[in-house]
């Protein structure tokens, strides 16, 4: 018969930990490898408008709630943020975003929370703005059908500075600007590239 | 009875785990995660100026040595580099530190040590400058209590530009500006304020 | 004697996982720690131009590719690699690279491959040109004497802009001016100087 308590040495304590409990130790490390694979997968696809991946990393009901100085997001659904995407990281942005510094925390086996800390670059090359700042991203996440989803996401910035573009860099190499949406001919959704930056 | 060896696949190596060896390894790799959380709340705590955050992050007796260009941190203790933080990033500033690229390295249950790679950006808008560069952290933590905490941590710039600030920038968000400390009002360790950036 | 199979308790569901699938959990978690930390120590490496941390990060047969706006890198070979990285990364540049957001798949034992996001900022003083950009490094990873080794890494470039320096910036720390090498003293692939960035 096995039994359920080896005495492991760590720390010169007497702890007692059984295969189960090991187990459920690893699951934890292993969704917080998976949750930040998910949101790195994430900033690949807001800066490529890879709407295809982003389709599969959030949730069917996602919310996102961002709140910047002259912008705001508030989005309800997958479709809704998905187009919201592809509409505003068209061919005239050059997009930047990067989080860094995860916090996650595993709440159970399907639920889990996240701070990050986001740094981003914005160019708008139509309305020749160029944005920069920081914030912090409370996410939740939740893992549906074994593969853990954004299930909602918000952000008050924490700084921001607009500056106008008054000369065209020298932009030697454009991703979105081949790959991006053209804003007149596959762009309807006005309102929302108008709401944000 | 247990056998405490169990052949284990990996690699087709003749690699024997127990119990015990297998929660030795699962433990470093939870101190790590926790270790870079630490660090990644710290930046957290440092660019939002949450005092109260910092406070659980440090220990007591923590030492602190930053190099820069025109500027050098030393600290001994809690109390004082608490005071630094609240002093320096005041409501005049716009701070940006990111943390990337840990290596850590746990020593032994409550002893490790890591090397991280800062890029900062900081507007000084009292003094006009704007601040960039680089530097590697050399960090030591300590587990106090169940929690790891930052012993000590120290840095030599690897590069630094300063610039001066022309035409105060469009700042559209400025957490610090609202939460960050009133120089003149809240602000007496004069000293500390004049030999940092 | 050991019945394999413990009933783990996570998730509500029937999970039985052994000793030694178990192992083979916490190995994957610990290689993609050590190939996030290789990496890592990559970025500092360049950065530093330190020649001996990159002599052991790279396999002997190493490939490198990365494509540009106005450079690129073809590179065969340790030697070759390391040969680049001296004269390019030399006294008269400034030099940051970051690597963002990390998705490390293990293949094998002795295979991984990795997606992460480059955001550099590259200062060239002799060449009176600032860089800055991103790109998606697709790297693949092997296991030579029980270490991670970067086999192959290449990008495209994802946005590149080139900005002439018109006045020379405040540099008030440059690790590099001091301690990269003198392009025409030390330097005599002048070919891979002037093609790469």
């Amino acid at each position: 018969m096995i039994s359920p308590h080896i005495n492991a040495p760590a720390g010169g304590e007497d702890q007692r930990v059984t295969l189960a409990d090991l187990q459920k130790q690893v699951q934890v490390l292993q969704d917080i490898e998976a949750i930040k694979r998910l949101k790195h997968a994430y900033f690949r696809a807001i800066d490529s408008a890879d709407l295809a991946l982003m389709n599969t990393l959030v949730t069917l009901d996602v919310k996102v709630h961002f709140v910047g100085g002259d912008y705001e997001w508030r989005l309800n659904g997958r479709d809704e943020y998905i187009e919201a995407v592809g509409c505003n990281f068209n061919s005239e942005v050059i997009a930047q975003h990067n989080g860094h510094h995860p916090e996650i925390t595993i709440i159970n086996d399907t639920e889990a929370e996240g701070i990050w800390y986001l740094h981003d670059n914005f160019y708008n090359l139509r309305a020749k703005l160029f944005t920069t700042g920081s914030a912090f991203y409370h996410d939740r996440y939740r893992k549906v059908d074994g593969q853990w989803r954004i299930a909602s996401t918000r952000y008050t910035r924490h700084y921001e500075i607009v500056t106008p573009i008054e000369t065209v860099p020298n932009i030697t190499v454009h991703y979105l600007g081949k790959h991006g949406r053209v804003i007149d001919k596959d762009c309807h959704t006005g309102a929302l590239c108008k709401d944000v930056q």
